[in-house]
């Protein structure tokens, strides 16, 4: 099942897309998606519901927002893949590089992402994101993760290189910037996908191929990083995990690499949908 | 003024403390003391209730929860007092460190902390936290900072050392994990405090002396630092900033001085209040 929001930022209003592709408005279940109705078996009742017919459609629309209303957090594994790893210089970890966004950087699959002021090092990261819908704390085995674990979306977890790096510290410097986590369009339920080690993922700037890799790559795969995670902290419903991005980023390929103004970047994972983002300026 | 919320856990009570020490009950105010709140004037229909009389006292409670409700995020400064970056044999920051908690690590000023599962080196930190009240994106100056703050409060920074920094990566591993940032018992408004570099800080361990600073001492004071995140993320009514902790964390004095479950962590800052907490056991 496919949920998504739809409406001007800030007023969306939670959506299913049916299987003959029709966007149906979920209003009359839940006020929105969120951790809440993730929690509470809203998933459930949206299945029961398309079964039995009646939703109404969502008529027309200008925009699709992020599928989940704000998460609590935004926890991102880094060096996920050796491919990466070995582009920007970093030795392959031996357990999960973990960090965080803020959770104000998401925004909708197409919207605008804003290079911030003062950047010369805008970049891209094509990722797989988990998003959870029971809490977990502690879990005993990367195989009880599969429980807590709500759906996928695609995530472009956009980083500021020299504010990650360059500035002293630590990595969130350059990624919690305005508007830095595009995420959708959809919230794919995990009963859908099968298999998340089987994904591949893409991603283009000005139509130039510049990622494309598979989550069978990921060094800890999903479930190990969930139940990894519950370790170090409580995950929530709504929290939003970003796996990790395979090679391509701008970082391994030269100045004239990073974003700019007017730039356009299209990325997808199978099952997962497609974004499309014009960059601006903040 | 001192606001604060009584009542369990998820079920607090927007209170204020009346200047004859009285605690009396918000809710015909406001149902929360949050972002919403803040932004949208609160304060000052607290500040006009309060000199006109008739507010209800709050009566009786069994526990002080955390003087705003879950902040969209917890941003940290490290290395922020020039004796504690000696101490843990880090250089002076030529800028602040930045690195971030989740927000569901903040529980009431004498909440119980737990010592994570598999911990060894779990460390507290006393810190002034800086309470947002205004949207702040792109300050241009540190003198706007002023404009964006809502209040102070004392909060504990609980940080596990060795998930920080032996476990491979970022920091945030260490900061986030389940009771790490008691914060309060109040959230004492701006005009209150006057100079915000110019509190003392202490904390004890089982009543002995462990931290005794001064704000006079910060690298990056708190104007600076507000104007500063500004700069590379947007900061949102209640939010709220951890401004680092001076000399004497457990980290500086060798393995015996680190917290295990039944060691007592009391903090104050001049004004802003006092914490206690026991520790648990995850």
């Amino acid at each position: 099942m496919k949920l998504l929001r739809v409406g001007p930022a800030g007023g969306e209003r939670p959506c299913v897309l049916a299987p003959d592709g029709r966007v149906l408005d979920l209003s009359s279940i839940t006020p929105d998606i969120d951790g809440g109705f993730l929690a509470g078996g809203g998933v459930e009742r949206v299945r029961s519901a398309l079964s039995e017919g009646g939703l109404p459609e969502a008529g027309p629309y200008e925009r699709v927002g992020a599928p989940v209303a704000r998460p609590g957090k935004v926890v991102c594994i880094g060096l996920n893949y050796s491919d990466h790893a070995e582009e920007t210089g970093a030795a392959v970890p031996a357990e999960p590089v973990v960090f965080m966004k803020a959770s104000n950087t998401i925004v909708g699959p197409d919207d605008e992402v804003l290079v911030p002021r003062g950047s010369v090092k805008t970049d891209y990261e094509v990722e797989l994101a988990v998003i959870i819908g029971r809490t977990a704390r502690y879990l005993s085995s990367p195989e009880e993760a599969a429980e807590v674990i709500a759906g996928y979306a695609v995530a472009n977890d956009v980083s500021e290189r020299e504010f990650q790096i360059e500035r002293g510290g630590q990595w969130d410097k350059g990624k919690s910037c305005e508007t830095f986590n595009p995420l959708g369009p959809w919230l794919v339920t995990a009963d859908e996908i099968g298999d998340p080690q089987a994904l591949a993922l893409r991603l283009w700037v000005n139509g130039e191929p510049r990622q494309n890799g598979d989550t069978k790559n990921q060094i800890f795969g999903v479930h190990h990083v969930v139940w990894y995670l519950s370790q170090f902290m409580v995950l929530e419903p709504g929290d939003v995990i970003n796996t990790g991005t395979p090679a391509g980023v701008a970082m391994g390929m030269g100045p004239e690499a990073y974003l700019r103004e007017g730039d356009v970047v299209e990325l997808e994972i199978d099952g997962l949908g497609r974004q499309r983002q014009r960059m601006g300026q903040a």
